[in-house]
């Protein structure tokens, strides 16, 4: 077949053009439990992402694929998608909407997902990155960054959309993950006053990013260990910091460690920094998992409202296959403000792999 | 493999940890038709309810079974997700969204679902539970009750939703289901004045249960006759006890009878009590199947604005498959009130299941 | 199997009852790409329709079949379902969803689709009928016109809901498609001005259409030449008149053209008729792809707000595979108005299906 010099030039060389038919792989998990809040009645949800998902690959020959994925999140108690804060609905395809392509040079997708810091911590979190109130993912581990705050109301707080991911191939134990998004505006999104004033704001509703968005994670693996170092910008220049490590001191023990610090000197003029870190401990024994972990975080002495928070958090997984384990969780988290209060959160629950 | 005491103690001894794979279930149905009501124009719409769905199981080993499902509910005719009162756009997965575990002990699932009457009680319906109007389901057999009223607006109202499911095994013809909701609240829940005032109602928006909603339905099932009794309680303490029974008078003949009664003593100062009861036969002759049904609802004496409802119902359906079948109805709905009206519904279409 | 009189007077003679299996199929597309207008921020966006459709087909016996299908429409850098103006998020099946039967006769289905002339049209548009900007399928070929004005805010312009489809077969290459709408209307549907007042519009907020919206496409399939004229008329009784016609003038070089108007008599005084032609070129050599069009469309001398657009597009696809390119595009669209301007439109992506 004869290839346009156009088509070599703007896009590279393909040497041949196959076929390959792979068939829609369906996927998903549901997860459902009974937990109580201290401070909330008896209520069933969720402990970790509950998902359905469409993905593929096409072989295009010479190492080269196509691939996309198109993940729904949901709420397993109510049927409903996934909701963020206020109970608003979130995109149906929250969990991500990207296609891209594979080959040598790593993989190039386009569309939505966690942002490149977001997704590699997760390997570095006790509660391996769920979202769980249990879990440091969502709030201790990034220091309680957003990473779109110009998104529309209620939306996720570790997603890019309209971005460009590349994950690097991994040589000799290292691999770069970054993401850039594009500065296109939502018209819902919020308006952030930032360091502007209530009638003018520094970000008005709808408004486009001041900078590109973007996010850099760089990973070295070697034997039992793992690091992580990642910096993210987001859309009002909030920019996070984090390391972090995991050691695996024998086959059934992991060890972990994460110390992340953000930014908002763009929008805040007093405690710009907010600083977090978390340890914790994965041990497997026979058909079960126990997870610990702790962690703090300081949001600045200015800031009197909330200084600090602290969380201790206890799991329990017990596989009835591979594909299906029941958990318990029992958690503790404190504020240490003007107003200190203790929450306890305690979880009993099934997940299923599909 | 070795397992952990604390295991056993908390979920319960399973002997064996297994890694059956089961492939995802797509199923679904489309019904469309074409709908005359004399109060309406011509109009396209559904008959029965249009679903799709995934679900599946896992063999966990010793005769225990791991199992989801997740369904879609939608509106053939415009294609949106199922719509409620005022337009309003049900949960994605309005159908259900359950994952459990099932064994000898009998089936427990988590999330979303009909409540065990309401599922139970189709059964002994003439038109086999769907929600047309022509059928009795969602108005007469359930006396005009409501399983969800602290629900978000729109809602359906023969569901639970963070719930538990518990079905017993079939002894000896025997069958009882169990459905316990807990108290939490919905955000966008409408409020209900009840033996409160429009300034102070009895259920604010957004209010909690005032008691844990629940429903049970035994069934007894010996030979061609099956038998039902069933009480619910839903989140505003109304009651509804409901007996049913059909029998197969032939194996072509099924002939059943229905009784209900709602109890809104909590909510209600005068016309607590709504009776209802409807009577019906299934006539199956080659490809055919005739429906026929009768039934009544009598919402109190003292309720002038609407204190009777008679509706009867004729159909038809035609079998091009097992899977497909097109359907003719012809219902007449009288409401005996101070300004009374009679409503004739005709109905002309497809249902294919997938 | 005996048959009843009633079902073969009411429905037809089916000679057998058939019970064929078929799966579902789970098919899409995933389009994404990188695009600059001059008068927006570089944005991630689609250049064609993003679909995930189930569908499937039931052999009924003796040549009859029953076929549906539902198709999800999404944005691929968002995640959320297609949206409408104003990021209005569309129906979930936005792209159709359908269900009928198909035999000797053609194909009769019910439910929400592509109007007959705007299915039929894609074959005579240079950018073979995408959505994009580059493309003129949703303006110029359509000279403006909307199938759908009483449809709920944001919605598609290019469909019927609540519809009847007809498909005849195709009979020594000609084929006659035709659609019929009901007059139901939208509780959510904006008000038409038209020839009333503010106050008093022609069409009410949630009117119903003022006759049966229609559409009906003829064509004519010779050799390498097709030929299409087509009518239609929509809920506010806007007549859209469209004749087009390609030619392969050999086997990789197919060119094409359409004339259309529209008559908006019944809703506006002045400038009833908008008139739009377009031609274009299709060049296949190898793996390549050349797409090429210009069109003009004119609103009328005393509209002078907006008289008439002008819009040349080049197209570049390159295939990695039968399901997967790469693309990019160039296009500029020119108004000729009282502010008159220019845009012009760059992308650069990939299309993959699965």
């Amino acid at each position: 077949m004869k290839k346009s010099l156009l088509a070599l030039a703007l896009f590279g060389a393909f040497a041949g053009v196959a076929q390959a038919q792979s068939a829609v792989q369906i996927y998903g998990t549901v997860d459902a439990g009974i937990i109580k809040r201290t401070d909330q009645t008896l209520a069933i949800g969720k402990r970790a992402n509950n998902t359905l998902g469409f993905k593929g690959t096409e072989d295009l020959g010479n190492g080269l694929k196509a691939l996309f994925q198109l993940e729904i999140r949901y709420e397993p108690d109510s049927g409903t998608i996934e909701q963020g804060a206020g109970g608003v609905q979130r995109p149906l395809f929250q969990g991500q909407s990207r296609v891209g392509l594979q080959g040598a040079f790593g993989m190039v997708r386009l569309g939505r997902g966690l942002t490149a810091f977001q997704e590699t911590s997760t390997q570095f979190e006790p509660f391996h990155g769920i979202p769980s109130p249990s879990g440091f993912q969502t709030d201790l581990t990034v220091a309680g960054y957003t990473s779109d705050p110009l998104g529309l109301v209620g939306n996720s707080t570790n997603r890019f959309s309209n971005a460009l991911f590349y994950n690097s191939p991994e040589v000799a134990g290292f691999q770069l993950n970054t993401t850039i998004g594009t500065r296109e505006s939502n018209t819902g999104s919020a308006a952030i006053v930032g360091r502007g004033t209530a009638a003018a704001p520094q970000y008005r509703v709808g408004a486009e990013a001041s900078a590109n968005p973007y996010s850099v994670s760089a990973t070295y693996k070697n034997g039992p260990a793992a690091l992580m170092a990642a910096v993210e910008r987001n859309s009002v220049e909030t920019r996070l910091y984090s390391v972090a490590g995991y050691i695996m001191a024998s086959p059934d023990l992991k060890l972990m460690a994460s110390r992340t610090k953000q930014d908002r000197g763009h929008t805040f003029v007093n405690n710009e920094e907010v600083t977090s870190w978390v340890v914790g401990a994965n041990y497997t024994m026979g058909a079960s998992k126990f997870l610990a972990g702790y962690g703090q975080k300081n949001a600045g002495v200015l800031n009197v409202g909330l200084q600090k928070t602290k969380q201790f958090s206890l799991g329990y997984e017990y596989s009835l296959s591979k594909r299906t384990y029941i958990y318990a969780d029992a958690s503790q988290r404190k504020s240490v403000a003007t107003t200190p209060n203790s929450l306890n959160i305690y979880a009993l629950g099934v997940n299923h792999a599909f």
